[in-house]
């Protein structure tokens, strides 16, 4: 007997003269008026949004609300109790970044929503519009009914208002983000992570993403039917509910970032501007830098992370990689398979690591006082294998021995599958977590604040997601998060060329990403290579941002090419500005930027396994000012397919006014510096 | 660092010495070598199935395991350490039914995994294939590494190896299973309810369901992409697992039913096979039957189920309608609001219900001697809001008050949003809960059991879907479970012309459904009102199998229209056999039946908003017998979007080698009476 529908209309009818007076909606814009929401409430007292981008629809109303564990859901019977507006406007410095200064101007549209009958809770539903897009969330104050919510699931809705491209990967797979992307129409996207991003037919692109995910869920998308996407928070541990927490609290932004050009994504400090400012106060010993390590020597199987006669991390090998980071000017060297733990099935089984002892062909100390002889640091690694708890119980141990003895710098690792991670709960028992759920969440966020207390950044691999949390904790400088350029070292398939312009309009948009570039041996393990031209490699510099940035490929393949490795010895990793200047998702993206604290421009150029010839416009270097171009492109021959080593390196005058023609053979590309005279 | 390709090669080759006896794969067919299935492991032990029919394949290799909530994941590092046949053929009785005799002809493989290294868990995937389509389900031993089992998630994947036009309706959606279907393409399914409905590109039609739902939670389908579909099971409720249970255990089965034709899945018994037989004995205690009631008054807004002036369980309109079922030849009256709670606020508000009260103005035990004397029964009402806790603190009274005064059969009601009725946890706290999470299914099997020791049949709306459970449980007579006629009275929309071609190929594939048709009032408070015509609303007593089936509507609108209304007085509720003679999903269906211990035939034949002309062999008649066709027809002008009511009725003398010409109007159909000479 489905008759739900009689008494909500008697519901409504008894609270209708209550809420006579309340206003049915609420609406803002940008402040150039490009983005524009309006907040609605339908018959039943459901709230729903809907999202214009210069008069434009791109969300159909989408609906509000949660569901909660130990109380009824917050989804109707609900009328607008307050509005409140701001405006904000104000530049900020990044401390390192793709861009030295960003503009944070926004209005801001508060909402109150309070239940019309029962226990009368209330929260606000708070937007911030930019002109490059908005974010959302939910802010829940102190109350008697809502001391603490236990949210199952959010009902929050994005419902594209028309069809779309939609480049994606899949959410809750066990691999967790290593995949490569799908590029589907919106209405075959399945359970994605995001970000995802959309291209309208007409052009417009989006990215649906969030900001600032501090004791919360990572939010994934699931694709409910058409093109109405709805949040499907990443599972809890202990409780049935996904999220645990007291109030007043906010939850992460939900952001839509919005531009007619792929690149305007790219472009967009939406995500970093959503975040809280800088907490720890002097980071100027925070250092970008690039790096070389042992590191694809595992990867390549010529040598192991454990112990025994192919042990990578010893005393002499790690010397070896010293003296060449200090010939080459790189800051840093990293040592996988360094600390007692890697012999036998370490997979999944992280109890075996001591984060405090190494092996015994390797000696901490003097390793580190022999790099800072060389004016060199290691960079340290904790490879966890997804065990947090484990991990925990040694961290400030840990932290203190890297302290003491200088480094600077920790990558960390997750790797085990999908939900099978682990941390405690509240009764201290062992249990499994997702490497995106409130726990982990909270346990990254430990790990970075005990790593600030000695100076130390982080770099976390299998990690959670990006949400521009580098903002407020300066120190958590990259991470991984998406199929890394080891996939080419063993893959089956490698990444194909098609994956790098790919990332620069999906993964990245999150943030910054280790992604490992700059191989020169081109057979591998993985059956086709590693599927892209020498330029290219070179070019991924420019094109994947990352403070940490590594040159990955064994020592031996740099020193016998030193013509293209100068360009990885001479690429910054800060930066003042960034330009896309042209791309689409998937198939081609070319990035000017500019040093941090210099002159000179740096450009990349990449393809998928198009050959492409892009007109470039110098327009982005100082008009008057006379520049060297010292270019590398894809010879004549060059192909991903085979000739990849195929390069030229050639040098040329320009100024602001010239136009470039970059040629990219297919999976190919071009990295230039522009050398200010 | 995503090294997690090396260690798991470390392992297979540790373990490949012992493995090397096992075999690599496992396969077995049906009794007729129609349907096909292997299980198969990779290189990481991971098993998937697959699935082929007639030589083509109809599922591509789909993972298999579980996701745990307490114990490494159950999905890889497994070898085949067993593998049994078996081979079964009976045929069976059913009390009531679509058809009396049911065969279940099967060949059953059951393969054993057992984990190479580690604990060594082990489990069972048993297959059954017979030639309509196969079960699988997962069955554990005790053993001591997993005493219990703690389900987050089944991994279990119906890869679909070509694509398919879907219909569908979501999962987890707050309005349970009431939903218009999605017909769209397979690769456009989002999540999904089953049963899910496929018709590949060549006419093969397969629906993916289970049976024998049993303290387990429901299976949904989710799209991880492309036309790979996953089992999402329905949430739990105390604890982070969706699912927990005690070894020994085995899980609902998997099913697939598949057929050339659309009718193939009406016609296949495979969901009752899998089932457990008779466990309550002698049923001739349950009796499939019409009936009337106080119901559609309050649809209509004419009568209420709160007390007041517009109380429609009053004496004498329960009378009244005791008076016309014994007139007109119905076994039963459905009462509705002749209890404690209805008046206030009790949506979402169960506690509200006393199931053992009447109101003043119904008086149950006159009523119920009243309705006896006239060789009547009342059917009982308990509308619990969702809150199946409280529901259960009073059931075994209610039941013996029912029992008491001759009541035997009961429409029960769990009218909440989804997520949201309410049942106790271990604690004894009340939590919420999902409708078909593990709680729910088990609180709905406590409820059939508490009524079947008083010889009660029960009904439930808003129900747990049906598995096939009448088969092993015979007093589960029916139940809803999806957008019933009610949505004619007052839906926007109401249900529309295709609504039912597509009920009888997606939700009946499940089990009989209480649609409550035979509505003759078409002015409805629904915009576009009942939108069939006359001929179709009697065509829906035999295309829509229900044991217990309503003349839903107003008494008044009967006694005018004496003409149809002797189709529905004639037509049984009880079969002997069942043939679907056409048919596409969405779009017309024409079904005949026998009438259980009787020769008569009846036909029903419904369409969508086509007309249609539709040929009938009447080759199920008895060959050499006379018929005369007591044709209940669309009349010229008929049509759902006005004319209505024309409808023409006339009478043919009929042989089996006979064909009739079915012309159906848009949103019409046709009945037919085939009276035995």
């Amino acid at each position: 007997m489905p008759i739900r529908r009689l008494p909500l209309l008697l519901l409504l009818s008894a609270a209708s003269a209550a809420a006579q007076d309340a206003p049915a909606t609420a609406a803002a814009c940008s402040p150039g008026n490009v983005v524009c929401v309006e907040l609605g409430l339908d018959g039943d007292g459901r709230p729903s949004y809907r999202v214009q981008r210069a008069g434009r629809q791109v969300l159909a109303p989408s609906r509000l609300g949660m569901i909660l564990a130990d109380a009824p859901k917050l989804e109707r019977n609900l009328a607008i109790a307050d509005v409140r507006r701001a405006t904000f406007d104000e530049t900020w410095e990044q401390p390192w970044g793709e861009r030295r200064e960003v503009r944070n101007h926004y209005n801001e549209l508060t909402v109150t929503l309070r239940e019309k009958s029962g226990p009368g809770r209330e929260f606000d539903v708070v937007f911030r519009l930019h002109d490059d897009g908005l974010g959302f969330r939910y802010a829940f104050d102190r109350q008697p009914a809502l001391e603490r919510l236990e949210i199952v699931e959010e009902l929050t809705e994005f419902h594209l208002a028309e069809d779309a491209t939609a480049w994606w990967i899949p959410a809750f797979e066990w691999n967790r983000a290593e995949y490569l992307y799908h590029a589907t129409p919106l209405r075959e996207v399945g359970d994605a992570q995001t970000p995802i991003t959309l291209r309208m037919d007409d052009g417009l692109h989006v990215s649906i993403h969030e900001a600032a995910l501090v004791d919360y869920a990572g939010m994934n998308l699931t694709r409910v039917e058409g093109r109405r996407l709805k949040a499907a928070l990443t599972p809890g541990t202990s409780t049935r509910a996904n999220v645990s927490v007291a109030t007043p609290f906010r939850t992460p932004w939900r952001t839509l970032q919005l531009g007619m050009r792929a690149g305007d994504l790219v472009e967009s400090p939406l995500i970093l501007n959503l975040n809280e400012p800088n907490r720890l106060g002097d980071v100027s010993w925070v250092k970008p830098m690039k790096y070389v390590g042992v590191w694809w020597e595992m990867h390549m199987d010529l040598k192991s992370w454990a112990s025994g006669p192919k042990h990578g991390a010893t005393n002499e090998n790690v010397r070896r990689h010293i003296d060449f980071a200090a010939r080459h000017g790189f800051g840093g060297v990293l040592v996988e398979g360094w600390n007692v733990g890697w012999d036998g099935d370490w997979f999944g089984n992280g109890e075996a690591f001591r984060f405090t002892r190494s092996y015994p062909d390797f000696d901490l100390e003097a390793l580190s006082a022999y790099a800072r002889e060389r004016g060199v640091v290691l960079i340290g690694h904790h490879e966890t294998s997804g065990h947090a708890a484990h991990y925990e119980s040694q961290m400030d141990a840990a932290f203190d021995l890297y302290r003491r003895v200088g480094v600077p710098a920790v990558k960390t690792g997750y790797v085990a599958d999908a939900g099978q991670a682990k941390v405690r709960d509240a009764d201290g028992n062992l249990v499994f977590a997702w490497h995106e759920g409130q726990d982990m969440v909270n346990h990254h966020l430990r790990v970075v604040e005990a790593a600030a207390r000695r100076r130390i950044a982080v770099n976390p691999h299998e990690p959670v997601k990006d949400t521009g949390l580098r903002r407020t904790y300066p120190n958590w400088l990259t991470r991984e998060g998406a199929r890394g350029m080891e996939y080419s070292a063993w893959g089956d398939p490698g990444n194909p060329p098609g994956h790098e312009p790919t990332l620069v309009f999906t993964r990245l948009l999150a943030g910054p990403m280790d992604y490992t570039p700059g191989i020169f041996g081109m057979e591998t393990r993985a059956p086709g290579g590693v599927e892209t031209t020498w330029a290219k490699q070179l070019a991924l510099y420019v094109v994947i941002y990352s403070p940490l940035q590594m040159a990955a490929d064994l020592l031996d393949n740099y020193e016998r090419n030193p013509g293209p490795f100068q360009f990885i010895k001479d690429v910054p990793v800060d930066w003042e500005a960034t330009r896309v200047l042209n791309g689409e998702v998937g198939e081609y993206v070319t990035i000017a930027r500019r040093e941090r604290g210099g002159d000179d421009w740096y450009l990349g150029a990449v393809t998928d396994a198009q050959p492409r010839t892009l007109e470039v416009a110098l327009n982005f270097l100082e008009p008057g000012r006379r520049y060297t171009a010292q270019v590398y492109r894809d010879g004549d021959r060059a192909d991903y397919r085979g000739n990849r080593e195929d390069i030229v390196i050639e040098a040329r005058e320009v100024t602001s006014v010239d136009t470039l023609t970059l040629r990219l053979a297919p999976g190919g590309g071009q990295a230039i510096r522009f050398v200010a005279q």
